[in-house]
């Protein structure tokens, strides 16, 4: 049996979302927000072969999220007119480790800051990783 | 301006995935390998609403990969024949942040064990978070 390396995980952000929405949508797939996800300018090669009019996930830190308390393993989102559901059923910012997943269209790319659309994010939120969209 | 609160950010497995594959496939979108997400007793109750049928987003942690060195920020992905990506444009498990994602669909749900296709992970990796997986 493979034995567990690891119990506490250290990550580290990539980078910065940048939005002048104040009010960001509740979920990227109804969002037309835009805004520039920034990334550190170390990490610029990184982003090679992305371009104009890709997809791509962006995984985050819900960075003004409380700590998870066991109340709320089970949350009532407020779109689904109170009924409860486990947290791993939500997108809830409220979560075990507070992460978060946008897909996001790509814009422009210049340097280290892509131009995307499908915000969902507060501005200043930590970037930790972006990753290709793939289809199944 | 949103001052960023944190640096290092820490967290922590919520369950491990189990699967008798060896070899599991480069990536879920061609996967068709079957195992087992066993979160921790105490996150069971966060799994309610989630049934057979569903497809989720598991977020986990890539435990094996070597250490990022700038030297991986720019990779050549086996299947791609030579050609050379930034890291954010491709799937690799050798990221700034070792996160990896994948679209798995449930096939059974029993407590705090979720019978799930399309494996792409090593027995006993560790597991951040499932959410919903949306369409859009």
């Amino acid at each position: 049996m493979h034995k567990p390396r690891i119990e506490t995980l250290n990550l580290h952000p990539i980078g910065r979302v940048r939005t002048e929405v104040c009010k960001p949508p509740r979920h990227w797939s109804i969002s037309e927000a835009s805004g520039t996800l920034v990334v550190d300018p170390e990490y610029a090669p990184g982003l090679r072969g992305i371009k104009a009019g890709d997809e791509i996930v962006v995984l985050f830190y819900f960075d003004r999220s409380p700590p998870f308390t066991a109340e709320l393993l089970q949350q009532q989102p407020p779109h689904l007119g109170g009924e409860s559901r486990g947290v791993f059923a939500t997108c809830s910012p409220k979560r075990p480790n507070p992460l978060g997943m946008s897909v996001l269209k790509v814009t422009a790319i210049a340097h280290n800051r892509l131009e995307v659309m499908g915000i969902d994010m507060h501005d200043g939120t930590p970037i930790l990783d972006i990753k290709p969209h793939v289809r199944a």
